[in-house]
């Protein structure tokens, strides 16, 4: 079950830098994408900026329907994140074709996705770099937890296919947020 | 003894998010501070984008030199990153008081950091973003590893001092980069 979580909270999901699934609903189809090139610019509201290629399919569903989820996958779920990546879906269902399941997200149309620890209901707020850079910049508009999954461990790409997976975690006393 | 990194592998070793030390050199003193805000924007040359708070006391050092070394630190560091950016370089030479050591780098005259294991020398070449932002568009013109530590394992931070340090590794078969 999915609670709220606010939105000053979002930097800890992403800061870590984890794999995530981007999903796009665009002429009444769903569709979702693998993405690690994606960082934190604002704590609150919390803003997000991410590189999606043109070659993407969902590149063009992103800048005219200037919505998205940010959904982050449990390190279980690897198989699948790789799977979303190797496939288009200019040709496919990825939703259907590798299990994963679309549930409806409160105030964007892109869907939220079932298998996933958290989903973040994004809109874009800034498309100046994506000419140059294919860089948007979003804003995190409702957040949302599994709270019996909030210790889930995530996927972090080193490149060709290698993942590292969460460790050990370590509290040392900081003044950073 | 650092080596030479092809340019082209520079993404896999940001891709996955861990906690970086961004070092500059500015009228004659070098600083250094802890960041998590970045991505991977181009693969080659690479590209890589960073959020430097305007309170940083390395900001204007930043916007002015346009240079800066990015060295990413082994879980070992944590103490020192973690005091690295609990500090101010306004007030304080960070390298002496916590135990880190400058190098020369090759191309920028911001200084590599021996104990981390890898360094990436980058020049500024974007900084359209930084006035609404803070948010500098960086390009690796060198990059270095240690060869014997380059399965070093690196930390993310979750926030409020809460870092996760790399665990199991996955290599599953992948058609992305």
């Amino acid at each position: 079950m999915l609670k709220p979580l606010p939105l000053s909270e979002v930097y800890c999901l992403l800061e870590p830098g984890p794999v995530v699934l981007l999903t796009t609903a665009h002429r009444g189809r769903a569709n979702v994408m693998t993405l690690s090139w994606h960082l934190m610019m604002e704590f609150s509201p919390p803003l997000v900026g991410c590189l999606v290629s043109g070659a993407n399919h969902s590149f063009a569903a992103l800048r005219k329907t200037r919505e998205c989820v940010i959904a982050i996958p449990p390190a279980a779920l690897a198989p699948q994140v790789v799977q979303v990546g190797n496939a288009s879906g200019r040709d496919l269902d990825k939703f259907e074709a590798f299990g994963l399941t679309p549930r409806p997200a409160k105030k964007v149309a892109a869907p939220l996705v079932a298998e996933c620890f958290a989903d973040l209901e994004c809109r874009v707020v800034d498309t100046r770099f994506v000419p140059k850079y294919n860089f948007f910049v979003l804003e995190v508009v409702q957040a949302w937890i599994d709270p019996r999954r909030r210790a889930a461990k995530t996927l972090h790409h080193r490149g060709h296919g290698t993942f590292v997976v969460d460790g050990e975690t370590l509290r040392l006393k900081s003044g950073m947020p």
